[in-house]
């Protein structure tokens, strides 16, 4: 563009266009949107993102991410300590926590293995998922992997690890969406779904 | 989401997804975006925030937004100042710029007149139009305004203000969209291309 606006706009604008969900294009809507409402949206989003920066640790037990460490999860005396749940990227954590689905631990892998883009154990958080596993007090690792190749070979690779400890090692349920409708379901899941089939 | 990261990133994530385009599930995406890209995304967005805050400031002459006063466009000398482009929104001198339609000045009304949203023209900065409109060095007022009711009125309005001026008052064309295909065009598109049809 030429200069319409101050080189400033412009870096703000590029800047914004890097967050995902939006485009070049939407990124100027946001930074327009943001100069408008310069005391009730600019200025407490530039205060906030100032907190986050100063604040946010990693956790250094489960490599959550919060401003405390250990994290919040980590520290909850409600949580039961006896199960981990396994999972390859914080915003996997969020949306259990979201679901409500388990009152439980968390470990953050960092990603999953993937020989394809050179990601192998060492660049994950594994070691420490197989040490916890033997801390006295767990008793059980649930696997939250997505159900893709890369998931099910860190899954698997994981459990390898964990023969020797003495935890349950267990993985999600595969089968059909709650509000899913049979007809749009692919043959693997609706394998699964008849195979691992439960009492009505 | 119960308490699984601290206050502070539910704050950035809330004033995210405030930002159009960006809906809750993105917002929080965006948020984990930047906490992992602290260095590279983060801690710029934030500088870039700080300074569009401190230097942003509304152009007096045009309602162009700039961190200089009077604008980048107003004070640049390589601008025909004999034409004004009157534009409802800064997104829309933006847009006039990308395409590098034209090489003048512009003013920026700031919304249409919209009776049904109580918007009148003491709201907009019609009154100033009228004022440059009387200068001696203008002789042409392009009303660059949206093809839709409230534009149209806004138009019409502004031309009955200007006809004491010594100005010749214009509006964009209405036609065929650049690349656009006939068969999805609606009919008062395809109605004033017919009208407006020019020598091959």
């Amino acid at each position: 563009m030429p200069a319409t606006a101050g080189p400033e706009i412009e870096r703000l604008i590029q800047l914004l266009a890097r967050l995902p969900g939006l485009g070049p294009r939407s990124a100027r809507r946001a930074a327009l949107h943001l100069i408008k409402k310069r005391e009730q949206l600019m200025s407490p989003l530039t205060s906030a993102l100032e907190t986050a920066l100063a604040k946010i640790v990693i956790c250094r037990v489960c490599g959550n991410i919060d401003t405390q460490d250990p994290c919040t999860i980590c520290t909850d005396p409600r949580r039961d300590p006896s199960v981990i749940v396994v999972v390859a990227d914080v915003a996997d954590l969020w949306a259990l926590e979201r679901a409500g689905a388990i009152n439980a631990r968390y470990h953050v892998l960092g990603g999953t293995l993937s020989p394809l883009d050179g990601i192998g154990p060492q660049d994950l958080t594994i070691d420490a998922v197989v040490t916890r596993a033997h801390e006295p007090a767990v008793r059980e690792i649930i696997l939250a992997l997505n159900a893709t190749v890369d998931g099910q070979t860190t899954a698997h690779y994981i459990t390898d690890l964990l023969h020797n400890a003495k935890v349950s090692v267990t993985r999600l349920a595969h089968g059909v969406p709650v509000g899913g409708e049979l007809d749009y379901l692919d043959e693997g899941t609706l394998s699964a779904a008849i195979r691992q089939r439960t009492p009505f």
